[in-house]
Protein backbone atom coordinates (compact mmCIF):
# COMPACT_ATOMS: atom_id res chain seq x y z
CA UNK A 1 0.00 0.00 0.00
CA UNK A 2 0.90 3.56 -1.11
CA UNK A 3 0.22 5.25 2.76
CA UNK A 4 0.96 8.68 3.23
CA UNK A 5 2.34 9.36 7.13
CA UNK A 6 2.39 13.00 8.50
CA UNK A 7 4.17 13.58 11.51
CA UNK A 8 6.78 10.75 10.36
CA UNK A 9 9.76 12.33 12.16
CA UNK A 10 7.45 12.56 15.76
CA UNK A 11 7.95 10.24 18.46
CA UNK A 12 4.75 8.09 17.67
CA UNK A 13 5.21 8.74 13.97
CA UNK A 14 8.90 7.26 14.10
CA UNK A 15 7.10 3.96 15.48
CA UNK A 16 4.19 4.03 13.00
CA UNK A 17 6.72 4.09 10.34
CA UNK A 18 8.62 1.14 12.13
CA UNK A 19 5.91 -0.96 12.05
CA UNK A 20 4.24 -0.16 8.92
CA UNK A 21 7.53 0.25 6.73
CA UNK A 22 8.19 -3.25 7.10
CA UNK A 23 5.08 -4.19 4.55
CA UNK A 24 4.28 -0.62 2.80
CA UNK A 25 5.68 2.33 1.10
CA UNK A 26 5.56 5.33 3.18
CA UNK A 27 5.57 8.68 2.36
CA UNK A 28 6.81 10.30 5.11
CA UNK A 29 5.54 13.85 5.80
CA UNK A 30 6.45 16.66 8.31
CA UNK A 31 5.91 20.74 9.13
CA UNK A 32 9.83 20.93 8.57
CA UNK A 33 11.22 17.53 7.83
CA UNK A 34 10.18 14.29 5.22
CA UNK A 35 9.66 13.44 1.81
CA UNK A 36 7.13 16.19 1.44
CA UNK A 37 5.93 19.03 3.91
CA UNK A 38 2.64 20.14 5.07
CA UNK A 39 1.49 22.61 7.60
CA UNK A 40 -1.74 20.86 8.60
CA UNK A 41 -3.04 24.66 10.00
CA UNK A 42 -2.97 25.82 6.22
CA UNK A 43 -5.85 24.02 4.07
CA UNK A 44 -3.89 25.54 1.36
CA UNK A 45 -0.77 23.54 2.14
CA UNK A 46 -3.00 20.48 2.19
CA UNK A 47 -4.42 20.65 -0.62
CA UNK A 48 -0.92 21.42 -2.08
CA UNK A 49 0.81 18.44 -0.64
CA UNK A 50 -2.52 16.00 -2.14
CA UNK A 51 -1.95 17.28 -5.61
CA UNK A 52 2.07 16.04 -5.24
CA UNK A 53 1.35 13.09 -3.69
CA UNK A 54 -1.51 12.39 -5.70
CA UNK A 55 -3.33 8.63 -5.14
CA UNK A 56 -2.69 7.11 -2.21
CA UNK A 57 -4.20 3.82 -0.25
CA UNK A 58 -4.04 4.81 3.45
CA UNK A 59 -3.56 8.20 5.24
CA UNK A 60 -2.10 8.28 8.48
CA UNK A 61 -1.75 11.41 10.69
CA UNK A 62 0.39 11.37 14.08
CA UNK A 63 0.35 15.04 14.03
CA UNK A 64 -1.49 17.48 16.12
CA UNK A 65 -0.76 19.98 18.61
CA UNK A 66 -2.77 21.17 21.47
CA UNK A 67 -2.16 24.02 24.27
CA UNK A 68 -1.27 22.25 28.02
CA UNK A 69 -2.22 25.15 30.39
CA UNK A 70 -4.36 25.84 34.19
CA UNK A 71 -7.73 25.78 33.06
CA UNK A 72 -7.86 29.36 34.95
CA UNK A 73 -5.48 31.13 32.34
CA UNK A 74 -7.60 29.32 29.48
CA UNK A 75 -8.83 31.87 27.10
CA UNK A 76 -9.99 31.65 23.61
CA UNK A 77 -6.81 32.12 22.44
CA UNK A 78 -4.85 29.30 24.21
CA UNK A 79 -7.94 27.40 23.04
CA UNK A 80 -7.90 28.18 19.31
CA UNK A 81 -4.07 26.38 19.22
CA UNK A 82 -6.10 22.67 20.03
CA UNK A 83 -9.01 23.54 17.36
CA UNK A 84 -6.98 24.70 14.74
CA UNK A 85 -3.94 22.52 14.59
CA UNK A 86 -5.09 19.02 16.72
CA UNK A 87 -8.25 19.39 15.38
CA UNK A 88 -8.80 21.13 12.47
CA UNK A 89 -5.55 19.92 10.96
CA UNK A 90 -6.67 16.59 11.09
CA UNK A 91 -10.14 16.83 10.36
CA UNK A 92 -9.30 19.06 7.02
CA UNK A 93 -7.16 16.03 5.64
CA UNK A 94 -10.08 13.49 5.79
CA UNK A 95 -12.36 16.20 4.45
CA UNK A 96 -9.83 17.35 1.70
CA UNK A 97 -8.05 14.46 1.07
CA UNK A 98 -10.94 12.27 0.56
CA UNK A 99 -11.08 13.69 -2.55
CA UNK A 100 -7.44 12.46 -3.69
CA UNK A 101 -7.76 9.38 -1.99
CA UNK A 102 -8.30 6.07 -3.78
CA UNK A 103 -10.94 3.76 -3.55
CA UNK A 104 -11.06 1.56 -0.26
CA UNK A 105 -8.92 3.90 1.42
CA UNK A 106 -8.21 4.70 4.98
CA UNK A 107 -7.74 7.68 7.11
CA UNK A 108 -6.09 6.89 10.74
CA UNK A 109 -6.06 9.89 13.14
CA UNK A 110 -4.32 10.09 16.37
CA UNK A 111 -6.41 11.02 19.49
CA UNK A 112 -4.99 10.01 23.16
CA UNK A 113 -6.15 8.90 26.53
CA UNK A 114 -6.99 12.65 27.77
CA UNK A 115 -10.65 12.57 25.93
CA UNK A 116 -11.56 9.77 28.47
CA UNK A 117 -8.95 10.10 31.54
CA UNK A 118 -8.29 13.55 31.94
CA UNK A 119 -5.24 15.07 34.20
CA UNK A 120 -4.86 18.42 35.58
CA UNK A 121 -3.84 21.38 32.83
CA UNK A 122 -5.16 18.99 29.86
CA UNK A 123 -8.53 20.42 29.30
CA UNK A 124 -7.71 21.48 25.63
CA UNK A 125 -6.34 17.73 24.87
CA UNK A 126 -9.82 16.53 26.46
CA UNK A 127 -11.57 18.65 24.48
CA UNK A 128 -9.86 18.14 21.05
CA UNK A 129 -9.35 14.12 21.61
CA UNK A 130 -13.20 13.90 22.12
CA UNK A 131 -13.71 16.00 19.50
CA UNK A 132 -11.64 13.93 16.73
CA UNK A 133 -12.93 10.98 18.15
CA UNK A 134 -16.83 12.44 17.57
CA UNK A 135 -15.58 13.16 14.14
CA UNK A 136 -14.30 9.84 13.42
CA UNK A 137 -17.47 7.93 14.23
CA UNK A 138 -19.85 10.24 12.35
CA UNK A 139 -17.45 10.18 9.54
CA UNK A 140 -17.05 6.66 9.15
CA UNK A 141 -20.72 6.99 7.64
CA UNK A 142 -20.07 9.51 4.85
CA UNK A 143 -17.03 9.03 3.43
CA UNK A 144 -17.12 8.04 -0.36
CA UNK A 145 -15.92 4.68 -1.93
CA UNK A 146 -15.25 2.49 0.46
CA UNK A 147 -13.16 4.86 2.54
CA UNK A 148 -12.73 4.35 5.93
CA UNK A 149 -11.56 6.15 8.97
CA UNK A 150 -10.70 5.48 12.77
CA UNK A 151 -8.75 7.10 15.57
CA UNK A 152 -5.75 5.48 17.91
CA UNK A 153 -5.67 6.47 21.11
CA UNK A 154 -2.85 6.31 22.90
CA UNK A 155 -2.13 6.49 26.71
CA UNK A 156 1.09 8.36 27.77
CA UNK A 157 4.17 6.51 25.46
CA UNK A 158 7.39 5.58 27.37
CA UNK A 159 8.78 7.07 25.41
CA UNK A 160 7.84 10.74 26.26
CA UNK A 161 8.00 9.95 30.24
CA UNK A 162 10.94 12.05 30.17
CA UNK A 163 9.28 14.68 29.67
CA UNK A 164 5.49 14.34 30.74
CA UNK A 165 5.79 11.90 34.14
CA UNK A 166 5.22 14.73 36.29
CA UNK A 167 1.74 15.21 34.46
CA UNK A 168 1.03 11.40 34.16
CA UNK A 169 1.64 9.69 37.75
CA UNK A 170 0.61 6.90 38.05
CA UNK A 171 -0.56 6.25 34.50
CA UNK A 172 1.35 3.00 33.41
CA UNK A 173 3.23 4.11 29.66
CA UNK A 174 2.88 2.17 26.45
CA UNK A 175 6.00 1.69 24.53
CA UNK A 176 5.60 3.77 21.00
CA UNK A 177 5.81 0.32 19.20
CA UNK A 178 2.42 -0.52 20.91
CA UNK A 179 0.75 2.33 19.90
CA UNK A 180 1.80 1.65 16.36
CA UNK A 181 -0.49 -1.63 16.37
CA UNK A 182 -2.88 0.37 16.75
CA UNK A 183 -2.29 2.15 13.03
CA UNK A 184 -1.49 -1.67 12.04
CA UNK A 185 -5.00 -2.23 12.65
CA UNK A 186 -6.50 0.38 11.25
CA UNK A 187 -4.76 0.41 8.23
CA UNK A 188 -4.90 -3.25 7.36
CA UNK A 189 -7.95 -3.99 8.65
CA UNK A 190 -11.38 -3.63 7.30
CA UNK A 191 -13.07 -1.56 10.32
CA UNK A 192 -14.46 1.86 10.01
CA UNK A 193 -15.38 4.39 12.68
CA UNK A 194 -13.59 2.85 15.65
CA UNK A 195 -11.61 4.49 18.36
CA UNK A 196 -8.13 2.03 19.33
CA UNK A 197 -7.49 2.97 22.37
CA UNK A 198 -3.98 1.35 23.99
CA UNK A 199 -4.18 1.35 27.31
CA UNK B 1 -30.76 28.46 44.20
CA UNK B 2 -30.46 30.85 41.76
CA UNK B 3 -29.85 29.31 38.43
CA UNK B 4 -28.95 30.95 35.05
CA UNK B 5 -30.68 29.06 32.18
CA UNK B 6 -29.13 30.00 29.10
CA UNK B 7 -31.63 28.53 26.01
CA UNK B 8 -34.61 29.12 28.31
CA UNK B 9 -37.11 29.61 25.22
CA UNK B 10 -35.92 26.45 23.32
CA UNK B 11 -37.54 23.09 23.35
CA UNK B 12 -34.92 21.62 25.60
CA UNK B 13 -35.00 24.77 27.68
CA UNK B 14 -38.78 25.34 28.49
CA UNK B 15 -38.75 21.77 29.96
CA UNK B 16 -35.79 22.47 32.68
CA UNK B 17 -37.40 25.36 33.29
CA UNK B 18 -40.03 23.72 34.03
CA UNK B 19 -38.65 21.44 36.17
CA UNK B 20 -35.94 22.91 38.34
CA UNK B 21 -38.72 26.16 38.54
CA UNK B 22 -40.28 24.44 41.17
CA UNK B 23 -37.95 24.69 43.30
CA UNK B 24 -35.51 27.22 42.41
CA UNK B 25 -35.58 30.55 41.05
CA UNK B 26 -34.50 30.75 37.34
CA UNK B 27 -32.76 33.77 35.64
CA UNK B 28 -34.24 33.05 31.83
CA UNK B 29 -31.68 33.89 29.27
CA UNK B 30 -31.73 33.75 25.71
CA UNK B 31 -30.18 35.53 22.31
CA UNK B 32 -33.46 36.92 21.61
CA UNK B 33 -36.03 36.97 24.68
CA UNK B 34 -35.69 36.17 28.42
CA UNK B 35 -34.82 38.27 31.75
CA UNK B 36 -31.29 38.90 30.00
CA UNK B 37 -29.72 38.58 26.86
CA UNK B 38 -26.55 37.20 25.85
CA UNK B 39 -24.57 35.73 22.47
CA UNK B 40 -23.01 33.29 23.55
CA UNK B 41 -20.61 33.61 20.63
CA UNK B 42 -19.13 36.56 21.95
CA UNK B 43 -17.22 36.53 24.99
CA UNK B 44 -17.69 40.04 25.55
CA UNK B 45 -21.22 39.74 25.33
CA UNK B 46 -21.15 37.01 28.27
CA UNK B 47 -18.93 38.70 30.29
CA UNK B 48 -21.52 41.30 30.62
CA UNK B 49 -24.34 39.18 31.39
CA UNK B 50 -22.00 37.75 34.24
CA UNK B 51 -21.71 41.78 35.61
CA UNK B 52 -25.58 41.98 35.28
CA UNK B 53 -26.84 38.91 37.24
CA UNK B 54 -23.55 39.07 39.61
CA UNK B 55 -23.28 35.60 41.44
CA UNK B 56 -24.98 32.74 41.04
CA UNK B 57 -25.15 28.94 42.14
CA UNK B 58 -25.75 27.27 39.09
CA UNK B 59 -25.71 27.88 35.27
CA UNK B 60 -27.50 25.50 32.53
CA UNK B 61 -26.57 25.96 29.25
CA UNK B 62 -29.52 24.29 26.87
CA UNK B 63 -28.23 26.61 24.01
CA UNK B 64 -25.66 25.88 20.86
CA UNK B 65 -25.67 24.88 17.62
CA UNK B 66 -24.03 23.19 14.98
CA UNK B 67 -24.08 23.02 11.04
CA UNK B 68 -25.74 19.99 9.67
CA UNK B 69 -24.63 18.98 6.46
CA UNK B 70 -22.87 16.32 4.05
CA UNK B 71 -19.46 15.41 4.65
CA UNK B 72 -18.76 15.81 1.62
CA UNK B 73 -19.46 19.76 1.74
CA UNK B 74 -18.54 20.32 5.21
CA UNK B 75 -15.18 22.76 5.13
CA UNK B 76 -14.14 24.76 7.60
CA UNK B 77 -16.75 27.38 7.47
CA UNK B 78 -18.94 24.89 7.92
CA UNK B 79 -17.15 23.43 10.92
CA UNK B 80 -16.31 26.88 12.07
CA UNK B 81 -20.52 27.16 13.03
CA UNK B 82 -20.40 24.76 15.69
CA UNK B 83 -16.89 25.64 16.91
CA UNK B 84 -17.76 28.84 17.60
CA UNK B 85 -21.50 28.20 19.26
CA UNK B 86 -22.77 24.96 20.70
CA UNK B 87 -18.50 24.34 21.52
CA UNK B 88 -16.55 27.46 22.84
CA UNK B 89 -19.95 28.95 23.24
CA UNK B 90 -20.86 26.78 26.30
CA UNK B 91 -17.03 26.61 27.28
CA UNK B 92 -16.88 30.33 27.07
CA UNK B 93 -19.70 30.12 29.83
CA UNK B 94 -17.91 28.22 31.99
CA UNK B 95 -13.98 29.63 31.76
CA UNK B 96 -15.82 33.44 32.20
CA UNK B 97 -18.70 31.97 34.25
CA UNK B 98 -16.41 30.78 36.95
CA UNK B 99 -15.16 34.04 38.02
CA UNK B 100 -18.42 35.47 38.89
CA UNK B 101 -20.12 31.91 40.46
CA UNK B 102 -20.67 31.40 44.04
CA UNK B 103 -18.49 28.70 45.86
CA UNK B 104 -19.84 25.42 45.11
CA UNK B 105 -21.84 26.60 41.89
CA UNK B 106 -22.24 23.62 38.89
CA UNK B 107 -21.99 24.15 35.47
CA UNK B 108 -24.20 21.78 33.49
CA UNK B 109 -23.89 22.32 29.63
CA UNK B 110 -25.39 20.04 26.61
CA UNK B 111 -24.21 17.56 24.59
CA UNK B 112 -26.41 14.87 22.34
CA UNK B 113 -27.01 11.52 21.55
CA UNK B 114 -24.46 11.81 18.48
CA UNK B 115 -20.98 12.06 19.62
CA UNK B 116 -21.28 8.09 20.48
CA UNK B 117 -24.32 7.45 17.75
CA UNK B 118 -24.05 9.04 14.57
CA UNK B 119 -25.98 10.12 11.90
CA UNK B 120 -25.83 10.85 8.42
CA UNK B 121 -24.94 15.17 7.88
CA UNK B 122 -24.25 14.93 12.00
CA UNK B 123 -20.03 15.20 11.07
CA UNK B 124 -19.99 18.59 13.27
CA UNK B 125 -22.77 17.41 15.68
CA UNK B 126 -20.53 14.64 16.81
CA UNK B 127 -17.35 16.18 16.87
CA UNK B 128 -18.92 19.18 18.70
CA UNK B 129 -20.42 16.98 21.33
CA UNK B 130 -17.29 15.00 21.64
CA UNK B 131 -15.46 17.96 22.54
CA UNK B 132 -18.01 18.89 24.94
CA UNK B 133 -17.68 16.02 26.72
CA UNK B 134 -14.08 15.83 26.70
CA UNK B 135 -14.19 18.98 28.33
CA UNK B 136 -16.55 18.70 30.75
CA UNK B 137 -14.19 15.33 32.49
CA UNK B 138 -11.57 17.76 32.26
CA UNK B 139 -12.58 20.80 33.89
CA UNK B 140 -13.89 19.03 36.72
CA UNK B 141 -10.03 18.59 38.10
CA UNK B 142 -10.12 22.19 37.86
CA UNK B 143 -12.68 24.32 38.57
CA UNK B 144 -11.78 26.50 42.00
CA UNK B 145 -14.24 26.77 45.04
CA UNK B 146 -15.91 23.36 45.03
CA UNK B 147 -17.68 24.58 41.83
CA UNK B 148 -18.84 21.42 39.54
CA UNK B 149 -19.32 20.46 36.11
CA UNK B 150 -21.45 17.91 34.11
CA UNK B 151 -23.06 17.49 30.64
CA UNK B 152 -26.67 16.08 29.77
CA UNK B 153 -26.41 14.10 26.57
CA UNK B 154 -29.97 13.82 25.10
CA UNK B 155 -31.42 11.29 22.59
CA UNK B 156 -33.62 12.99 19.79
CA UNK B 157 -36.50 15.26 21.40
CA UNK B 158 -40.52 13.79 21.23
CA UNK B 159 -40.92 17.18 20.23
CA UNK B 160 -38.37 17.82 17.73
CA UNK B 161 -39.67 14.85 15.97
CA UNK B 162 -41.54 16.97 13.80
CA UNK B 163 -38.33 18.47 11.84
CA UNK B 164 -35.98 15.70 13.04
CA UNK B 165 -37.82 12.13 12.10
CA UNK B 166 -35.80 12.08 8.88
CA UNK B 167 -32.93 12.11 10.05
CA UNK B 168 -33.30 10.19 13.38
CA UNK B 169 -35.05 6.55 11.99
CA UNK B 170 -35.05 4.21 14.62
CA UNK B 171 -33.86 6.63 17.64
CA UNK B 172 -36.44 6.14 20.17
CA UNK B 173 -37.50 9.97 21.11
CA UNK B 174 -37.26 11.21 25.02
CA UNK B 175 -39.29 13.63 26.12
CA UNK B 176 -38.02 16.76 26.86
CA UNK B 177 -39.37 16.25 30.87
CA UNK B 178 -36.94 13.45 30.75
CA UNK B 179 -33.80 15.04 29.44
CA UNK B 180 -34.74 17.80 32.06
CA UNK B 181 -34.28 15.54 34.81
CA UNK B 182 -30.75 15.02 33.88
CA UNK B 183 -30.57 18.87 34.78
CA UNK B 184 -31.87 18.44 38.47
CA UNK B 185 -29.60 15.36 38.54
CA UNK B 186 -26.39 17.57 37.84
CA UNK B 187 -27.50 20.61 39.94
CA UNK B 188 -29.22 19.21 42.89
CA UNK B 189 -26.56 16.30 43.24
CA UNK B 190 -22.79 16.53 44.03
CA UNK B 191 -21.64 14.60 40.99
CA UNK B 192 -18.67 16.21 38.54
CA UNK B 193 -17.02 15.46 35.57
CA UNK B 194 -20.39 13.22 34.40
CA UNK B 195 -22.19 13.05 31.01
CA UNK B 196 -25.71 11.79 32.19
CA UNK B 197 -27.06 10.52 28.92
CA UNK B 198 -30.93 10.53 28.69
CA UNK B 199 -31.11 7.53 26.01
N1 LIG C 1 3.82 11.38 23.10
C1 LIG C 1 2.83 10.86 23.84
O1 LIG C 1 3.05 10.38 24.98
C2 LIG C 1 1.45 10.82 23.29
C3 LIG C 1 0.46 10.08 23.97
C4 LIG C 1 -0.84 10.08 23.46
C5 LIG C 1 -1.14 10.81 22.33
N2 LIG C 1 -0.17 11.53 21.70
C6 LIG C 1 -0.51 12.29 20.50
O2 LIG C 1 0.23 11.79 19.41
C7 LIG C 1 0.51 12.85 18.50
C8 LIG C 1 2.00 12.88 18.21
O3 LIG C 1 2.69 13.05 19.43
P1 LIG C 1 4.29 12.95 19.46
O4 LIG C 1 4.68 12.92 20.90
O5 LIG C 1 4.75 11.87 18.54
O6 LIG C 1 4.69 14.40 18.84
P2 LIG C 1 6.11 14.91 18.32
O7 LIG C 1 7.19 13.97 18.72
O8 LIG C 1 6.20 16.34 18.75
O9 LIG C 1 5.96 14.85 16.72
C9 LIG C 1 5.07 15.69 16.06
C10 LIG C 1 5.15 15.40 14.57
O10 LIG C 1 4.13 16.12 13.91
C11 LIG C 1 4.69 17.01 12.96
N3 LIG C 1 3.94 18.27 13.00
C12 LIG C 1 3.75 19.10 14.07
N4 LIG C 1 2.97 20.14 13.73
C13 LIG C 1 2.66 19.96 12.42
C14 LIG C 1 1.90 20.71 11.50
N5 LIG C 1 1.27 21.87 11.84
N6 LIG C 1 1.80 20.24 10.23
C15 LIG C 1 2.40 19.09 9.89
N7 LIG C 1 3.13 18.34 10.72
C16 LIG C 1 3.27 18.79 11.97
C17 LIG C 1 6.14 17.20 13.33
O11 LIG C 1 6.86 17.46 12.15
P3 LIG C 1 8.24 18.29 12.15
O12 LIG C 1 9.12 17.60 13.16
O13 LIG C 1 8.72 18.16 10.75
O14 LIG C 1 7.86 19.69 12.57
C18 LIG C 1 6.45 15.83 13.94
O15 LIG C 1 6.75 14.90 12.90
C19 LIG C 1 -0.05 14.13 19.15
O16 LIG C 1 -1.34 14.37 18.66
C20 LIG C 1 -0.14 13.75 20.61
O17 LIG C 1 -1.14 14.47 21.29
C21 LIG C 1 1.12 11.54 22.15
N1 LIG D 1 -34.03 19.09 20.19
C1 LIG D 1 -33.47 17.90 20.27
O1 LIG D 1 -34.04 16.86 19.85
C2 LIG D 1 -32.12 17.75 20.90
C3 LIG D 1 -31.63 16.47 21.18
C4 LIG D 1 -30.36 16.36 21.74
C5 LIG D 1 -29.61 17.49 22.00
N2 LIG D 1 -30.11 18.71 21.71
C6 LIG D 1 -29.30 19.90 22.00
O2 LIG D 1 -29.97 20.70 22.94
C7 LIG D 1 -29.64 22.07 22.72
C8 LIG D 1 -30.94 22.86 22.62
O3 LIG D 1 -31.73 22.32 21.60
P1 LIG D 1 -33.24 22.84 21.35
O4 LIG D 1 -33.85 21.90 20.36
O5 LIG D 1 -33.91 23.08 22.65
O6 LIG D 1 -32.93 24.25 20.62
P2 LIG D 1 -33.94 25.45 20.32
O7 LIG D 1 -35.35 25.06 20.58
O8 LIG D 1 -33.57 25.97 18.99
O9 LIG D 1 -33.55 26.54 21.44
C9 LIG D 1 -32.31 27.17 21.41
C10 LIG D 1 -32.23 28.15 22.57
O10 LIG D 1 -30.91 28.65 22.65
C11 LIG D 1 -30.92 30.06 22.54
N3 LIG D 1 -29.76 30.45 21.71
C12 LIG D 1 -29.48 30.06 20.45
N4 LIG D 1 -28.31 30.61 20.03
C13 LIG D 1 -27.86 31.35 21.07
C14 LIG D 1 -26.73 32.19 21.26
N5 LIG D 1 -25.79 32.34 20.29
N6 LIG D 1 -26.60 32.81 22.45
C15 LIG D 1 -27.51 32.65 23.41
N7 LIG D 1 -28.61 31.87 23.30
C16 LIG D 1 -28.78 31.25 22.13
C17 LIG D 1 -32.23 30.44 21.90
O11 LIG D 1 -32.57 31.72 22.34
P3 LIG D 1 -33.54 32.70 21.50
O12 LIG D 1 -34.77 31.91 21.18
O13 LIG D 1 -33.77 33.84 22.42
O14 LIG D 1 -32.73 33.05 20.25
C18 LIG D 1 -33.14 29.33 22.45
O15 LIG D 1 -33.57 29.68 23.76
C19 LIG D 1 -28.80 22.11 21.45
O16 LIG D 1 -27.43 22.11 21.81
C20 LIG D 1 -29.10 20.78 20.78
O17 LIG D 1 -28.04 20.30 19.97
C21 LIG D 1 -31.35 18.87 21.18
Amino acid sequence: MKIILIGASGTLGQAVANELGQRHDIIRVGRSSGDYRVDITDSTSIRKLFEQVGGFDALISTAGKVHFGALSEMGEAEMAVGLKDKLMGQVNLVLIGSQYANDGASFTLTTGILSEQPIVLGSSASLVNGAVEGFVRSAALELPRGQRINAVSPNVLVESMEGYAPFFRGFKPVPAANAALGFARSVEGKQSGQVYKIW
